[in-house]
């Protein structure tokens, strides 16, 4: 969620009864003292990409005592003592059971698994679906204490009862909050998103090259799957070949709000998500649609009976 | 599932109250009679991969009464009025929901959606977990009386459990199966299966092009990524111009049961899939399984309460 996720997001969210998180993303110092000082300390998490991230803004982010540092793509190993020295549970999301156990040997307290059908970058070759019980099983295991996340593909209250029923402790949601009222997200590019089906976002890199972000190889990133992405995914060799003019017309499709050019990073749930609302809201719906399917399921006396969640 | 899917695998999975399916495939006729002949009409479904169905296998089937017909890739058209003329209802199994909108305008009966993580042939761009929920609104749109199943990595109670919450009227199950003792594959290949990780599974085409298999371009199948498949899965024009040997050595593997080098066709639930076991027992304890997990999610009285599925 990167600088999506700013202080006013990540507060609404927990306001509502979640955990909100700022989104440190690549690392901007000024951008990050900024949102921080607007929390309190311990109201919400703070978030980075392990892979870019400065130590420096780690430090920063951890001196402000957020709730959790929630640390994805790379190797957390040099921020689980820091984070614990200030009494900062670690959040470490990752992709696959391999990085799973990696996680459970660095000492992570959270293990946040994310599947390939979230929105933005990550490995893909894991679904949510079965990652989660996997990684259940293996924390049973071997790290019966660490709580699980579930991450990828969960936008209402449906997909939060079935990664619950699947063995999670709680759910990472991103597309969902990328489409709320205080998502730093321009309009624009949200009034489109609405009206996505969540068969219109791929996985590719084209996006990466274009803005000069380093990725290791094996992570890409899913967006919605417009004319930029139908012009150079799977010609990749041909974009970088070109990659002047296509930095120029990505540049100009950013500035004129052109989404049909400019990326929108959003996961196949989008195609669940029908309009943008607040933070509230969505961590209200949320949890009240888990709790009526949990309920219409078993039939529980203290319910009305629902046939079905389709509603 | 193709031939692994007999008369014996698909009765045992009727009997314990399950409905099996008989798997047609790529189509024998042969075998197709000799299948047909040995179950009672009406208790177990039959299924085809469409685009490569001889005409004549279906009519075989449907003149054997099946409770259900399965149609799998590609265009269901021809099929529907023969079946329902005689009384068997269709299922259509799809991959994303430009496809669903397709088998509703078709008159399915059953729209099975199979999300990417499934083991064998699919389209492979969407998750099981944002397709069943996308495709249950659609459905409640467009066609209410239309049932809903999904498939693709649910192996056990918990992802019943999941699939159920998202808005499915059932599950479609393989890999679970594929691992019984019913089933007929290998047991060498069952063996070394139930020690994988649903990392150690991958969708390539490396195996249709050295099996001559002519899949649309669309389709790859999930496999066991073994030696094989790290030799050729990005390789493929290499792979095409050494065909001759490359089949010589994928036969000598099938010949030798050597599964690092022929196919275990299995999907990202293989992780979750520790025995083999009989399909009575699959069916008992996924059924189990996904009501003590809704039971326990609610606290019914009814119920002894427990924290966790992590059983």
């Amino acid at each position: 969620m990167d600088v999506v996720a700013t202080a006013a997001l990540a507060s609404a969210v927990s306001d509502a009864g979640g955990l909100g998180l700022i989104g440190g993303g690549y690392g901007d110092e000024a951008w990050l003292r900024k949102e921080l000082s607007s929390v309190p300390p311990q109201t919400v998490g703070c978030g980075f990409i392990t892979w870019s991230a400065d130590p420096k803004l780690v430090e920063i982010a951890l001196e402000h005592r957020p709730s959790v540092l929630f640390l994805s793509f790379g190797d957390a190993a040099p921020y689980i003592e820091p984070a614990h020295e200030r009494g900062v549970p670690v959040v470490c999301q990752v992709h696959n059971l391999e990085q799973v156990r990696a996680s459970v040997d660095l000492g992570a307290d959270v293990i946040c698994v994310q599947g390939g059908e979230a929105g933005g970058h990550g490995i893909g070759g894991r679904s949510t679906l079965t990652l989660v019980p996997e990684t259940a099983d293996l924390l049973a295991d071997r790290a019966p204490g660490t709580l699980l996340l579930a991450a990828g593909g969960i936008a209402d209250g449906r997909a939060l009862a079935a990664v619950l029923a699947l063995g999670a402790d709680g759910a990472l949601v991103g597309t969902r909050f990328w489409a709320t009222t205080e998502a730093q997200a321009p309009a624009t590019a949200k009034s489109i998103a609405v009206t996505l089906s969540g068969d219109q976002t791929r996985r590719t890199s084209v996006y990466d090259i274009v803005r000069d972000k380093a990725w290791p190889k094996r992570y890409t990133g899913r967006v919605f799957d417009n004319d930029f992405v139908h012009k150079w995914h799977g010609h990749e060799d041909e974009l970088r070949a070109n990659i002047a003019a296509a930095k120029q017309s990505f540049q100009d499709a950013l500035a004129d709000e052109d989404y049909h050019h400019a990326n929108v990073i959003v996961g196949e749930a989008i195609g669940l998500v029908r309009s943008v609302r607040s933070a509230a809201e969505v961590v209200s719906d949320m949890a009240n649609q888990a709790e009526r399917i949990m309920r219409s399921q078993t039939h529980c006396p203290s319910s009305a009976t629902e046939r079905s969640n389709r509603t």
